[in-house]
């Protein structure tokens, strides 16, 4: 069994996808957002995918990681770990690239280095599934549930990308006022049967955000102040529980976090925390702590939320609705997009994650990023804000 | 697959292995120590093993689970959990039996509930191995080394058990005072190339133990104090690394500990912690709290011995030796027993755990079990003391 489930080949292909003009304190999503897709093949022949972020700074680690993955067993997640760290270490030159802040919390090497794995450990799990005739939850202990209960992720956006810029095309309009945003959140029910909200703050006053806030029936506040000792503040004086997937993004944030406080729901995004599994012991930290656990998204494809879907089926102690931009994403490279039915979707038995690549997708996208001429192969909020206001400036903390 | 999958039989067979007269601080071993043997077969006939504690309250527990699993999925081990918590809940006759203090820790209904529990997962993991033709290490995320080292469990005891006393007898000798256990302790390196040694204490005056320590090699004490508050104190004065497996023996006693500093290693055992995956999830919780990780043993045969070595392979943040009481252990379950080279068992590649139930060995220990008139079904150290000093009254808190 073990020769056949040897990794005889990894590909890995970087995609830009159509991202609609969604806002948010940083700034614009742009146009296309560049994603990376992982596949790993076996011995056998048998191929299994994953994603992850697609930047320059994910590619360069994620080339050598593949070369490196060659001949070694497809369930030798563990090892994977072992393998990106003496990766990251020989790409020295990956430690001058980290930034600081941002929409994915404080960028360290640690969290570039594991949101590559993850993109590895799915496609190895999907691989791995489809040898043994068992879907991915299978491996991970089995599924506690059926479905997974996503909330509608609502943003303030405008109806179109600006004038002359090349983009796709959505139907969902404007949402630059409560009303907008209400609006939305009525589509969302109405296409999709959500009964949970979320809504991306940040992006005007809050005097005037706040009227979109529906306070009585507020679950979390997510990441209102940066940093632990702010987060713990907050916590303390309002009595709202905080969510989080800026304070508490690596295994090392958890200690002074959980320890002072400071956050009440930890959103794990399954890229950053380097997969799986990783989330899986997340969970369990979460647990034994007492703090609240759900799953957090950022950007991304029919993949990543099968992937989430897995896992969050397996975990015990998930007690709030997942985020998902999937619905934003009007592109996907698979052959059947997923769908959402009353705000879930269905926990698949299928082998594997349980979805197919469309090939001719996967090339139409890849063939974008080959043409790019390297302005979107890096995601910048800021750049494609300052495409329509010349004068835009990110503010160097949150509005609120 | 999954249909091949389902749990068709579970078997249980209670037996009594021989246990030599170790001495501690509740008494002596008995000469028959009880365990549960777990047998889960598949509906394609494929069968794993298990082994945990064997004393009445875990068969109370294990048999209503065993009728329970019948046609669930072999891979379901998420579910196993839950199964067991609905178990227990209807139990309600074992909440009353739960026993304050012991060489276990504090009994709670939760590590009596894990415990049977983590024999189970063992035979699942077994038999999905099997089945998939992986061992289980691959189950649970690839081996990180090929061998897992261990410590020689040096005891105080007596040559024999009291005469008149029906036993097996073994040529170890006694060890009474420092001359005794050092020529234990040459006699385990002579023999299965031990380095690391550790010495259950807790037998004699403080003043005579002592002298049979070696401060300045010493990696950690264990246990040197009951209860949170006092093991941090201790911790704090002494600056000796502690390590427990009384303080800290559930996910529920974590928090208070970790955060107050009072343990600095756990040893995990994987029968009260609820099995293999489990201790995964509490070496993450270690790792992420810079508290350190071994594993810690009771009485077990080499089903045990087996299941802990392909967890232990799995942990990479595991600093120290491994405990184990096998080589105590003259009878075993298997058809060949398990092996220790330079203090190591070698991690088996061999589908599930690599061990084969002797099945006329497990009938001749199940008949001594039937044969018994009660008196050894339950573990009581102190009772075996009795034999040899009727005046012997069970310290209410440990010598030291």
């Amino acid at each position: 069994m073990t020769r056949a489930l040897a990794i005889a080949d990894v590909r890995l292909t970087p995609i830009l996808v159509a991202d609609p003009p969604l806002l948010n304190t940083q700034g614009v999503h742009q146009p296309y957002t560049p994603r990376l897709i992982v596949e790993v093949e076996t011995a056998d022949g048998i191929t299994g995918v994953g994603e992850t972020y697609g930047d320059a700074k994910y590619l360069d680690l994620a080339r050598p990681l593949a070369a490196r993955l060659v001949g070694r067993q497809v369930f030798d997640l563990n090892g994977l770990f072992t393998t990106a760290d003496e990766v990251a270490v020989d790409a020295a030159r990956v430690s001058g690239r980290v930034d600081v802040g941002g929409l994915r919390g404080v960028q360290t090497a640690d969290k570039l280095r594991l949101s590559v794995v993850s993109g590895f450990e799915v496609a190895c799990l999907d691989a791995l599934g489809k040898a043994l005739g068992l879907p991915v939850h299978a491996l991970l202990g089995g599924k506690v549930r059926d479905a997974v209960e996503y909330s509608a992720y609502l943003f303030y956006r405008w109806a179109g990308h600006p004038a002359g810029v090349a983009c796709e095309r959505d139907d969902w309009g404007a949402a630059l006022d409560p009303a907008g945003v209400v609006a939305q959140a009525r589509a969302f029910t109405d296409r999709y049967g959500f009964t949970s909200f979320k809504l991306k703050g940040g992006v005007f006053p809050p005097e005037e955000e706040i009227a979109a806030e529906l306070g009585d029936v507020l679950e979390y506040l997510e990441d209102p102040a940066l940093g632990t000792p702010a987060m713990a503040e907050v916590a303390a004086k309002t009595g709202v529980p905080l969510a989080t997937n800026m304070c508490v993004t690596t295994f090392a944030e958890i200690q002074e976090a959980f320890t002072e406080g400071a956050v009440q729901v930890v959103l794990s995004d399954h890229h950053y925390w380097g997969g799986l599994r990783n989330t899986q012991q997340l969970a369990a930290v979460c647990r034994t702590f007492g703090v609240g656990v759900s799953m957090h998204s950022n950007t991304h494809l029919g993949i990543s939320l099968a992937a989430m879907t897995h896992v969050a089926a397996t975990v015990p102690n998930l007690h709030h609705a997942c985020d998902s931009h999937y619905l934003w994403q009007s592109e996907d490279v698979l052959t059947e997009r997923l769908t959402f039915d009353g705000g879930k979707v269905t926990v698949s038995d299928a082998p594997g994650l349980g979805v197919e690549l469309d090939r001719r997708r996967l090339e139409f996208l890849h063939r974008r990023w080959l043409d790019d001429d390297g302005t979107l192969r890096d995601r910048d909020d800021a750049a494609a804000m300052r495409v329509a206001d010349p004068e835009w400036v990110t503010p160097s903390v949150p509005r609120w």
